[in-house]
C-alpha cells in the first residue's frame, strides 16, 4: 500500500478548474480558427535525435528522457559508469518528452512537406514537459497554445498575429495589456551603428534586463561584456526614444542611417504598424520595445510579447519571425512567424482579477431527479430520458437516500434545478420542480417542465 | 543535421484527421455531459510508486519510465550492473508515463477525498502510453475516453452506462453494434456450481476465448488448467443458453440455484436489464455474454463490452463495476462503475464504413480574400476585419502572387468562397464573390456579402 502523491511540478485539474481552463482554450481556438488556422497534434514522445541540440545545452538537460523498454541496461559496461551519466544516457534512452511545440512542428513540416499547402497556418494546443525546478507558477508539465504561419515572408502575417493577440485578450476580458513589438534586425542595426557589430547576442541579453535592473546596471553589464565606453555613448539614443510613433520611426531612421539591416528592420516595423491599423486594431495597446529580445531564440524579424499590466507576472504570450524553422532537419528556407500563449499564466491573471464569466458551468447538470426508490423509479427514469432527449443535461440521484442528502448533492454540484418525483406526484402526473437558487417550487407536467427549463 | 522521424508507435495528426477525431471527442463529451459527468485531467507523468504493481508484471514492463533529471547515474555501482536492469531501474527512474486513466483517477480520488461530492461522476479524455510492440491499430501513445461513477453501488449507474454507450454510438452513426454484458458474480457462481470454486480466474481466461477458438478448444484448455471432466460436464449449460431473455434468466437461476453469489449476479443482471428498459433504450442491441471477462481486471459486478458488427476489429468500448478502486492507496470501500471508449478503433470503424458527416470542416476558413498588392491592401484588410467581426472565418492570401496560385491555395484548403478585391472592385465598392463549389460569381457590396455568407 502506497501513499499516493503527484509527481513534482505536475497538477491535477478538477471539474471547476477544467471548466475555466476550457473556457480559455475555447476562446483561443475560436480566434485562431477565425484567422484561418487549423489544428494539428504531435505525439508527446519524440526521438531524442529530434529534440537534442535544439534548445541549447541547458535545454538538453531539461528534456525528460524515457528509458528504453525491456532490458535497457544490457549493453552497459563498467567503463560507461566511469564516464558517467552523459555516456550512459546514449545507451539507455532513445526517446524523450517534447519540450515545446515548435521543434515537433518543424519535424511535422519536414515529414509532410509534400502534403502541406503553403503558406501553412496551423495551431497546436498541447502539453509540453521541462525538468525545470518547480516553483510558484512554473510547472514541469504545462500547456502551450501556438499558432504559426510558415512558407511566406509577408508582413501581413505579423499584423495578423498582433490582431489575434488583441482579439484573444479582448475576448478573455484581459483588457489592460501591452503588446510589445521589436525587430531583431533593429537590434542588429544598433550593434552596427554603435560600432559593436557581432556583439548582438551580448547586447540583447543585457538590454533585455532594462526593465528589471535599469539603465545603469545594464551599462555596467555591457562594460563587463567588453563593450567600450564609446559603444555605450553611441547607444544613448536607445534610452531616450520618443513615445510618439511618428517621431519614433524618424528617430530610429536617423540613428540607424548607416546600417542597411537596421533600416530594413525599422521599415518592417513601420509596415506592421500600418497593416495593424488597416486591420482596424487600436494601436494604443501596442508599443515598440527595443529591449525586447525574448532570450536568444532564433528570431530574425519581428519579436512579440504580451504583458498583463494589472498583475505582477511575466509575459503571457510571446513569439516572432524566424527564417529557418526546418533547416536543422535538412529543409532550408522555411520562414514563418508565430505566437505562443501561456495558458497557466493567463489562468492566474484571470483568477487574480476575477475575470472569469459567472455563468461558466454550462457543461454541468441542469436538473437532478430525486430517488424515492423502486416504486417511483420507472417513471423517474422515463422522465430522465425524456429530459435528455430534449437536450437537457440531467441526472438522477442513484440511491434512495434521505432527501436532505440528495438535495445536498445537487447543491454541492451547483445543479440549478431539482425535480421531486414521489408517489403523490406520480398519481397526479405533475412533478415538483425546485429552483435551487431562489427556492421556488412549481408543480409542472412533463411538457411544462421542458418549457420551464429552456428559459 | 538529423533526418527527422516519429518515435515508433506514435503518430502526428494533421488538420483533416484532427477534425474527424475532434468530431468523435465532441460527440462523446456531449453525451457524458448530458448524463451529468464532469471533466477532470491528471498529469501524463506519475510517480512510479503510483503506477507500479497496478497492472500485473506485464504491465509493469510496459510502463514507460522517465530517467531522473541531472546526474541520474551518480549512485550506480558496478554491483548494480551485475544484478541488471531491474536493480538499476530503481536507482535511475522515479517517474513514468500513465498507462491508463483508472489508476491516476484512483490517486486523484484519494488525494481529493475531502473535496469531492459523492457519488462522483467524472469523465476524462487524455492520452496514455504503453511500451507495447506497435502493430496495425495498436499504438504506444493513444487516447482513452473514460467515464466513471464512484461512491455508490446503485445499479442505476450500470443502466446509465449502457444508455450512454447506446447514445454515443447512435450519435456517431455506428448503428450496427452489440453491447455485451456479463457479471463477474455469475462467473463466480458458475465455478461454485460446477464444483471448481477458486478456479474462477482460469475459467475466465479460457471461456474468454470462446469466440475465437470455439467450445472444444476451450474444453481442452480447461482440462490442461486442471478442470476435471466432471467440472466440464457440469459446465455444458453454459454452452447452450437460450437466446430469449426471460428464458435465459430462468435457466441461469435454475442452473446456479446452489450458489448465493451466482444468484446475486443473475439478479443484478436482470435488474440492469429492467432499468435499461425503463430508460427507454431498445434492448435489441444488448446481449448477455457469459464468455465476457475482459482479461483479469478488477471487475466485481457488471462487465461491459461493445463490438462493431460490420468491421472486423476488437472491442470499441469496455468497462465494468469494481468494488475497490482506491484500496491500493489506503482508502477502502470505494465502489464504482465505468466505461472506456477506444477512440482509435472508433475512428477506424467510422473511416472504414464511411460514417463521418460530409460537412465536417466547419472549423475551416469560409472565405479567402485575394491579394492584389499594396494599393488594394488597406480596403482588403478592412473587409477582412469586417467579415471576422461578423463571426465569419476569413483569411487573406498573404502574398501578391499570381491569381492562379492564390485560387489553388483556396482550393486545396477547401475554402468555399473567394473574394476578389482588385482596383476595379475598389472603384465601384462592389466585390467579386466566387463560389468555389459551383464556380458562380456575384458582385456584392460589403453588406450583401455578409448576408450571402450567412446562408
Amino acid at each position: 500500500m502506497s501513499k499516493p502523491s503527484l509527481a513534482r511540478g505536475t497538477r491535477d485539474f478538477g471539474p471547476e478548474i477544467m471548466v475555466k481552463r476550457n473556457f480559455i482554450f475555447d476562446q483561443i481556438k475560436k480566434v485562431y480558427q477565425k484567422f484561418g488556422f487549423l489544428p494539428i497534434e504531435t505525439p508527446a514522445i519524440e526521438n531524442l535525435s529530434v529534440l537534442m541540440g535544439k534548445y541549447g545545452e541547458e535545454g538538453d538537460q531539461l528534456l525528460f528522457k524515457i528509458l528504453n523498454s525491456g532490458d535497457f541496461a544490457k549493453d552497459l559496461k563498467e567503463s560507461d559508469l566511469e564516464i558517467g551519466s552523459k555516456e550512459i544516457l546514449k545507451k539507455v534512452a532513445e526517446k524523450g518528452l517534447k519540450y515545446d511545440l515548435t521543434v515537433p512542428f518543424a519535424r511535422f513540416v519536414v515529414m509532410n512537406r509534400h502534403l502541406l499547402t503553403m503558406p501553412f497556418k496551423r495551431y497546436q494546443i498541447q502539453p509540453v514537459w521541462r525538468a525545470d525546478k518547480p516553483q510558484k507558477g512554473r510547472y514541469r508539465e504545462f500547456y502551450q497554445c501556438d499558432a504559426d504561419v510558415i512558407g511566406t515572408e509577408s508582413l501581413i502575417c505579423e499584423a495578423e498575429i498582433v490582431a489575434m493577440l488583441y482579439e484573444v485578450f479582448e475576448n478573455l476580458n484581459i483588457k489592460n495589456i501591452v503588446i510589445k513589438i521589436n525587430n531583431r534586425k533593429i537590434l542588429y542595426g544598433i550593434t552596427e551603428t554603435i560600432d559593436a557589430a557581432g556583439k548582438e547576442t551580448d547586447l540583447c541579453v543585457a538590454i533585455d534586463k532594462l526593465d528589471k535592473i535599469g539603465k545603469e546596471k545594464v551599462e555596467i553589464e555591457l562594460l563587463e561584456k567588453g563593450f567600450t565606453l564609446k559603444n555605450i555613448e553611441n547607444l544613448q539614443t536607445l534610452f531616450n526614444l520618443p513615445n510618439d510613433q511618428k517621431q519614433l520611426f524618424s528617430t530610429l531612421k536617423k540613428w540607424l542611417a548607416g546600417s542597411e539591416v537596421g533600416l530594413k528592420g525599422v521599415s518592417e516595423l513601420e509596415n506592421v504598424w500600418k497593416l495593424v491599423e488597416n486591420l482596424g486594431i487600436s494601436i494604443s495597446k501596442i508599443a515598440f520595445d527595443p529591449s525586447l529580445a525574448r532570450g536568444l531564440s532564433d528570431y530574425t524579424g519581428a519579436i512579440f510579447e504580451v504583458k498583463a499590466l494589472d498583475v505582477s507576472i511575466g509575459s503571457i504570450a510571446g513569439g516572432g519571425r524566424y527564417d529557418n524553422l526546418t533547416g536543422t532537419f535538412g529543409m532550408p528556407g522555411v520562414s514563418g512567424v508565430g505566437i505562443s500563449l501561456g495558458v497557466d499564466r493567463i489562468f492566474d491573471v484571470m483568477q487574480e482579477l476575477n475575470l472569469f464569466p459567472e455563468q461558466l458551468s454550462v457543461i454541468g447538470t441542469k436538473i437532478m431527479i430525486t430517488n424515492f426508490g423502486e416504486k417511483s423509479l420507472p417513471i423517474s427514469l422515463e422522465i430522465l430520458s425524456y429530459l435528455r432527449n430534449n437536450g437537457i443535461k440531467a441526472e438522477i440521484y442513484p440511491e434512495n437516500s434521505k432527501m436532505k442528502k440528495q438535495f445536498e448533492y445537487a447543491d454541492k454540484k451547483n445543479i440549478p434545478f431539482v425535480l421531486v418525483i414521489g408517489e403523490e406526484e406520480i398519481k397526479i402526473q405533475k412533478f415538483n420542480l425546485k429552483n435551487m437558487l431562489n427556492g421556488e417550487q412549481t408543480l409542472l407536467s412533463k411538457e411544462q417542465l421542458i418549457a420551464q427549463l429552456y428559459v
